[in-house]
């Protein structure tokens, strides 16, 4: 089996068993955060690990009420700035540990006053040195380019995370309950496969999500970017009517992320809107009304509440991001150009 | 003279004579953002207003050493959440003072404790009417569908608050000698004109820059896809190497917008990578050395601050977004299926 077939597969597992693993360093993290007097979050990342950022920052400000900033590494790399860090968490999100931007990052806000976290999958590599604290994945080695499990990983550390700081006790049951609606969802690779080679040449493709999956439709667009070498473009459905429509013509494939939630219907809206530029509209959702209007309907059986469903949904996406890349007869485990670590400064 | 070109041209009057007309309105946020004790600043915005806030992000972290956060409004007009906001400043931006999810998240950080301003070109708008202060851009108004005027004129505000924050005192002088730059700067009309067709039929770009000039990448794919319906991926230069970079081809064309300053070096290694890839570069830059790496060099003759450089490498974007529409048939003051004030919940 292909290596990032078989991490996708993985997944699963690992989301199940997550809080037993990590459960009491994410406690010592809330302890920290409590005495510290933490009122302000930063989320500092970059590619796949910059998407589990974007759904800490919907869950920390939804869940925990905390305002939240994603990081601009450059402000220190480049333009060897300060920012005053008093009582500000920073985390840290990378699955090698090794990217150089995002220690320096830690680092320096470290060093100006805030509490640090580290969420890497290597649990000896160089951020965790620079760092309070580290959370770990506990996804096993990743071997494929395109990061899979290192990702589901990542947001169930975030949501255990933002969990524990509300002082709720079910992460370890929701996260196995996730776990097994995750399984069913994996059901999903005979379909997808079946239905790809209908996306051989598409020569671009736009993912729309909004809110708690906003992360779902860029990560699906960076898998289908990696592993096709297609330009697909993610966006926020709000943001993509201000302007980017525009781009939209008769027949394009546009990507619809709507698992039942508060966003529901905003996302039925902008289908909507899709479908009257012309667009061919494939929808991964489990809600009759909308894959009812889609060109191409991708049902999704299982149903998870809204703020674990970025989980579940980024499954079809990673999947379906597989199998384009070998209709494509094109390696999904090594994409031409890339490679598992990436380091910028 | 269409719309949005006369609209390009009236830029360098705006942004010379603003702090005239706002210096004051923007010395009395100041005094309430020290009186409040403000710690933490949130931009909001949607679309081109939010490409402001991302330049405001970056300057108020390097010059101010404010953490800085981009809001996602759905926390509380899709989740209905509640964030905590003492010691926060929102600042909101809407050329037409009308954007509804942007009015509720101000009107409810206000309410959650939050010191709330508002950068509109419309002074009597509702927006205004929902914050403590009020900052004009006072671009007069604006009748394209595509915004420039209120953008760049957005920027010179942010640049405006955040040169008072420090207690710098050569704004109005800053400003001004900004504005004899971008005049300058026009005359670069003839030879984008001239060289426009090459691009009549590209599907797709890819436009980077880095650090501060990443809102000027970002907002030049906002003007491209808006006016001439290309699919334009705007990103930041080290963004697109975790990944993006993989979808481009041979021949692909990408620009590069790489004004001197801190940037420049990691603009030049991107530069590099993409050369690499086989892709067509169009370099955006005053620098010799990069422009003569250029498939097609577009040489900016004026050099600013890195700082106000975004006010400045905007208008090659827009020229060439005028342009490409009219080689494209198409009417750059009325893209199909856009209106000028976008409404999203």
């Amino acid at each position: 089996m292909a290596l990032m077939l078989n991490e996708i597969y993985q997944q699963p597992r690992i989301i199940g068993s997550l809080w037993e693993k990590q459960g009491d360093a994410v406690e010592r993290v809330v302890s920290d955060i409590r005495s510290r007097d933490i009122r302000f979050i930063i989320l500092a990342a970059r590619g796949t690990s910059d998407h589990a950022a974007i759904y800490g920052k919907y869950l920390f400000e939804i869940k925990n009420h905390m305002p939240v900033g994603l990081a601009d590494a450059s402000v220190y790399t480049i333009y060897d700035s300060t920012i005053k860090m008093d009582n500000v968490l920073v985390i840290g999100i990378s699955q090698s540990g090794q990217a150089p931007d995002i220690i320096e990052y830690l680092t320096r806000s470290r060093a100006n006053g805030a509490l640090t976290v580290a969420i890497v999958n290597e649990p000896d590599s160089p951020m965790t040195q620079a760092v309070d604290h580290t959370l770990c994945c506990c996804a096993g080695p990743e071997k494929a380019v395109a990061a899979t499990k290192t990702y589901t990983s990542s947001l169930a550390v975030l949501y255990a995370l933002s969990s524990a700081l509300n002082s709720e006790t079910d992460c370890a049951q929701k996260l196995a309950g996730l776990a097994d609606e995750m399984t069913k969802t994996l059901g999903i690779e005979e379909y997808i496969k079946s239905r790809v080679e209908r996306y051989r040449y598409m020569p671009s493709a736009v993912i729309v999500s909004r809110g708690l999956n906003l992360c779902t439709a860029l990560e699906m667009s960076l898998k289908v970017a990696e592993t096709s070498s297609i330009g697909a473009r993610g966006y926020s459905a709000a943001d993509f009517l201000h302007g980017p429509i525009g781009s939209i013509h008769s027949s394009d494939p546009c990507f619809v992320i709507a698992p039942p939630g508060k966003a529901l219907g905003v996302m039925g809206e902008s289908l909507k809107k899709l479908q009257d530029r012309g667009a061919e509209t494939v929808v991964i959702s489990s809600e009759a009304d909308l894959l009812e209007c889609a060109s191409v309907p991708l049902k999704m059986d299982a149903v998870v509440d809204e703020e674990l469903s970025p989980m579940l949904y980024i499954l079809p996406g990673q999947i379906f991001a597989y199998y384009l890349s070998r209709a494509r007869f094109m390696d999904p485990d090594n994409p031409k150009g890339l490679s598992k670590v990436t380091k910028t400064r």
